[in-house]
């Protein structure tokens, strides 16, 4: 008997995730049995890339969920609500669901996975994160047996096209975000994107499966890349590095002992990134994800990180892995959840506070060209255990000279500490950019 | 109830996945659940590097396939006898097989997997290819639903050491090998690696996941490094390639049509690589596997291609699926083998001979350095439709000048039937190298 899928959404994702059910001839064999027997959409005359009978569609979502026909709820419609509120009516009904929803995984997974373990169903959201890119499922699975120490992605595609553009033309932000807006690699709105919100979303769901924890979304440290200028994309050239917007989720180590601690490190900000390291040639709207762990090693996964046919790809394979976990059941009902599919962690993870991570730091100042300022600076950063690992000062015109100072690692408590106190000394005009260093 | 292991072998990798099973904390939850109850060794004697039970031990593996305690039989011993009679006779016993073992699945994956699936029994070999990488299970599940056009890999961590060494130092292959043997990084017998045969197996593998179909290892072309030189890795890098040893699994399409046919091209050889393409900053020891299909585009997995942590991971992540699935099972033992887990395809792809391939090709020639050579080079390329982009002379001493050409996309029969000519005509001394061209 076939496994019967309802759509709720039929715009990009849904469409391409339509068009490969509707065609699966040289795919994997389970996908015959795999049937759309009921599509939602905003309205019934808008036409469709892909062809779906008339009788399978409909306006009334909640009809959808309720269906006893339907044994998986895709959700490929985006925004908070109403697919929050869909996806929990599915699931208490016994609805499997896949979802693309990054934002409500992110913001209602606690509500959702605790209503899904109550209801004996899975929830698969493979195209939350990294569009076509398989993550979500390696980390639950192949590498489950590892002992995680850090997660770190390039996961939004908007701001590695901007920042690659900026590194290849020598540009700034705005006018770059203004033709990717024009080029339909930038929303209207490209608040989620450029502030690092979309990322943060991402990395929340990335570290909750690496970590076995819940995370609560507000932990997330979030800077976007307004900020960074083609001054600083050039800096960091000659020393090395490119700029990356990075999504990042580490498992803390005491920086005394070094011994592993039981909270993590949640952040996405700009980071200055050797350009040896392999997320440094991730470049345009491509995503990747640095997986690094016990006794693994290193793993990068690189992909496509948006798009109709990626997103539908990773939207399906969810898909096709409930099929295959019915078909395997069969009759039987009273089977317990695979525990690789399922989400089963309750408690939440522990996350330190920004001011007690350790990190290496890029700052540009603009200072007045006199004597003892560099002296001063390094004194300051002395007094408060920053230890300096670059200065370049380059004079630029009217008195002003420009000080690039690039750090060892330190405690960011410490770093902010001293860059207040420096940012008050009289020769100092303004302290532009302050960046981290992977 | 604990799912029971008996692992044949306690050599490095058997050590490692010991290691991972004996310290679950910190891992996938569902750990703790999984038992090594049998460890078969050659010697009992031998110190080990991790603490197995004596009880535990013996030097009887056919007593651990035939164990009824035993729910997964690991076969990390290596070699093609007896690990492939120790497989089959524990499929014939029910029990389900995680191997390493990528020569015995190339070359006796037909018989085992048959044996399997009239069995009931799952065999997984993620370890086989890529060491630590995750590469089996997404092909398998997650990028199933792809119709695949291609998988290029960079899998032998040995001649990647080597060819990035060549680049680096400049050096030739055979100082450089002798120091990778002195170091561990080639075997005393360098050949499956330094002739392309483990990479050979590994596309075998990769191919018959890919394109859902059997293969026979004889179908694929393999070609090794061995004849690469110094000369060949500058010229490339002027012309801004890299030299890999990739290792291709393509569907073929008709060079008239460009229709996609169902048959295979399966070929190891080096292979010059644009420097921008994702495989060209691979290096050292490190894998690669570039997949491409439709709609997902372009996905690529990174990391280690072996060693004793990163290949015990892949080895436990596969012991952990089928734990998984033994424990949502639960008693029920009736249940269908689930879809994406089992491997159920029967027939052979067919592979193309390599006369009908198109590539480009980069060809190396020492000539007298005489007017009108070129000319003759050219004309006679041109009279069998090879199309040449672009041709380096350089003078060297005593009247031999080298020329170095690359051709477009051409037919390899016709490349190769004009070769034949070429290296008759009067005025060539030498064709020290034919490589082909990504």
């Amino acid at each position: 008997m076939a496994v019967k899928v309802g759509l709720l959404g039929l715009g990009t994702v849904g469409a391409g995730t339509a068009a490969i059910l509707l065609d699966p001839a040289g795919r994997h064999p389970l996908m015959t049995d795999i049937e759309i027997c009921r599509v939602g959409v905003r309205s019934l005359d808008k036409p469709r890339p892909v062809e779906i009978s008339p009788d399978c569609l409909t306006t009334d979502l909640e009809s959808i969920v309720t269906d006893p026909e339907v044994d998986i709820v895709v959700e490929v419609m985006g925004g908070l609500e109403p697919a929050r509120s869909l996806i929990l009516k599915a699931i208490h009904q016994g609805k499997h669901v896949v979802t693309a929803n990054k934002a409500v995984i992110a913001r209602y997974g606690d509500e959702i996975f605790t209503a899904a373990n109550e209801a004996g169903v899975y929830v698969l959201l493979e195209a939350a994160v990294g569009g076509g890119i398989p993550v979500i499922q390696p980390l639950k699975q192949a590498l489950g047996v590892n002992r995680i120490h850090a997660v770190t992605g390039i996961v939004n595609g908007t701001t590695n096209y901007i920042l690659t553009r900026m590194q290849a033309e020598g540009g700034d932000f705005e006018p770059i975000l203004a033709d990717a807006q024009k080029l339909g690699y930038a929303e209207a709105d490209p608040s989620a994107d450029v502030d690092g919100l979309d990322a943060a979303d991402k990395i929340a769901i990335l570290a909750s499966l690496a970590f076995g924890g819940r995370i609560n979304l507000a932990d997330v440290h979030s800077e976007g890349i307004r900020h960074v200028s083609a001054a600083d994309i050039a800096y960091a050239d000659q020393l090395g590095f490119v700029i990356k917007l990075l999504a990042i989720a580490r498992r803390d180590t005491c920086p005394v002992s070094n011994e592993v601690l039981d909270q993590l490190e949640l952040r996405v900000h700009p980071t200055l990134v050797p350009k040896s390291h392999p997320l440094a040639s991730i470049n345009d709207v491509y995503n990747a994800i640095l997986i690094e762990g016990e006794p693994i090693g290193q793993v990068m996964f690189f992909g496509p990180g948006a798009g109709a046919g990626p997103t539908a790809s990773a939207v399906v394979s969810d898909i096709l892995s409930i099929a295959a976990s019915l078909k395997s059941q069969g009759a039987v009902t009273t089977q317990a959840p695979n525990p690789l599919l399922a989400c089963t962690h309750q408690h939440y993870c522990k996350v330190s506070p920004m001011a007690d991570i350790v990190s290496r730091f890029y700052v540009r100042l603009l200072v007045e060209d006199q004597p003892g300022v560099i002296g001063e600076l390094g004194t300051c950063f002395g007094n408060h255990a920053v230890s300096i690992e670059s200065v370049v000062q380059i004079d630029l015109h009217n008195g002003v000279a420009e000080i690039v100072v690039v750090t060892h690692e330190v405690l960011e408590a410490n770093f902010q500490t001293a860059l207040d106190q420096i940012r008050a000394f009289p020769g100092i005009q303004t302290v532009p950019s302050v960046l981290r260093v992977l």
